[in-house]
């Protein structure tokens, strides 16, 4: 549990406090009479960061939210204790759970991010000019908010006209939504609280019936070192449902292990077979048209999780 | 430090010793009353691991050489308090840091390994039928020891006849055989202590002289989100002395932000340029040929790190 307040004020001592969460803790202590915030990331190994402030903590009906200011990441968002966001990296995360999907369907319009109440998904899918709606679902509301105050620089594109916030359920707006999306990204936290129903067959047979014509979903699965059975699960239940499954790769140093994958439905096009010309990369600092063709070329020991069922 | 001895004796508190190194710190700690190894990988961010046994500990006259053993990736060589190696995923270092050089090479004959006393290199190198003599230039002759006790089926290889291990500074066995090698893989440890040299350009300069016509060497040159500088200097001088220089990039969990830098120089083959048919695999768990040849299209941020000195 992260404390709330700007001024920090523990006694200058060992400081651990376990979490209701038992697979992951959370911890604030001091080593060296700095002040530290651990994240385990599995039962047996994690990150640790020096804070130099923390400046948000609040427990919704849904989660923990904690901002938290870091000298390596500057600012970082934590939900549930589990790193979310940071200033430094989450360029990363945005860019490729973005742009190659958008670039993968001809002409996306209408796009849904589910989850993602951090708004930089959103910030991404606005750089494309065919997007005429960006539609937000997040269940938090108060994420978004927490979001607007301390990452103006991620949450600002929020006020696009052409964007439409719905606090509401994911699995939910996507049954009330079918042929509405051209693009649909799962933006959210891991497989643990609101997001478990987010990992399961019955949402992506959701998501393809809430996808258009020629629609693309594009979903983050995890790290390929600690959850190899969770992505080839979900490779599996999306090759199911879906014509075409690939699976891409980001680095991202404050995510376990600090690779993190990328799941891809699609009912048409291919993300392999989309000519160059069509790749349009509006300023980004990792995703390029170069990387999107070498991106799906993965390590062998990823590759092995791409197991289809016999059709 | 790590405290020597096979079973744990320490005191059921707070744990806590820095070191004489004064960029990371190593410690040893009770958490919630279990053990856990933390390193700072850099003075404000680091990973912390669970244990559940210390193996060894020693102060050699180059540096201090600890083995502990980690429930999350096994067994872990650690050096002046920095993870070389550990058991669950050595697999990509050693593969990535060898099979794009020896590849590249139409035919490597004799190949130079400079630090990589664990033995994993040289492993990678003898799956190459080509290779006539493989010769390893360690300069702390514990390390080799150490690991051929610890890590058997890493350093194992190092028994093979086709070895040839010399206890000595890679930077003077490198002026005393000019045109000697085919292949030479920097295998360093970072640029602290014993290796700094190692980083430096006229070791650059020796190494193309210690190659033969059409050599290549391929050296690990750390990560690209936490030595951003060390990677742009290390390849413009590099490139001020090669023909061919070429950067890629692998994920390595245990290493500083996940994701881990390999700098290619070659006085005449173009890794870029081998054809499919030449790039041989043999047994391994990342690298594979179609990845060979997607390696190279980097992230926009790893790219910027290129700038080569106006000819």
């Amino acid at each position: 549990m992260i404390v709330s307040g700007g001024e920090l004020d523990y006694p200058k001592e060992r400081f651990f406090i376990p979490t209701d969460m038992d697979h992951r803790k959370e911890q604030l202590k001091f080593m060296d009479m700095e002040l530290w915030y651990t994240e385990k990331q599995t039962p047996h190994f994690g990150i640790t960061a020096k804070i130099s402030r923390t400046l948000h903590h609040e427990k919704t009906t849904f989660q923990k939210i904690d901002v938290i200011e870091t000298e390596q990441f500057g600012r970082m968002l934590v939900l549930d204790g589990m790193v979310m966001i940071t200033d430094r990296d989450e360029f990363v995360y945005h860019e490729m759970l973005t742009h190659v999907g958008m670039n993968t369907h001809r002409s996306p319009k209408r796009v849904l991010v589910v989850g993602g109440g951090d708004g930089g998904a959103i910030r991404e899918v606005l750089k494309h000019p065919s997007v005429e709606k960006a539609v937000l679902c997040e269940i938090d509301g108060r994420v978004i908010e927490v979001s607007r105050e301390y990452f103006p620089e991620i949450a600002g594109a929020l006020g696009d006209s052409r964007v439409e916030i719905r606090v509401e359920d994911g699995i939910k707006h996507i049954e009330a939504h079918p042929g509405e999306y051209d693009l649909i990204l799962v933006d959210s936290t891991e497989p643990v609280g609101p997001a478990v129903g987010l990992f399961q067959k019955p949402f992506y047979q959701g998501i393809f019936d809430a996808l258009r014509t020629g629609g693309v979903m594009v979903a983050q699965t995890e790290s390929p070192w600690f959850n190899r059975d969770l992505i080839a699960q979900v490779y599996r239940d999306i090759s199911d449902i879906f014509p075409v499954t690939r699976l891409y790769t980001a680095s991202i140093p404050t995510y376990p292990s600090g690779l993190w994958s990328f799941t891809l439905g699609s009912k048409g096009p291919d993300p392999l077979e989309v000519p160059p010309e069509r790749l349009r990369v509006p300023d980004t600092r990792y995703y390029s048209p170069e990387l999107h063709q070498a991106l799906f070329q993965l390590p062998r020991f990823v590759k092995e999780l791409m197991v289809q069922k016999e059709r």
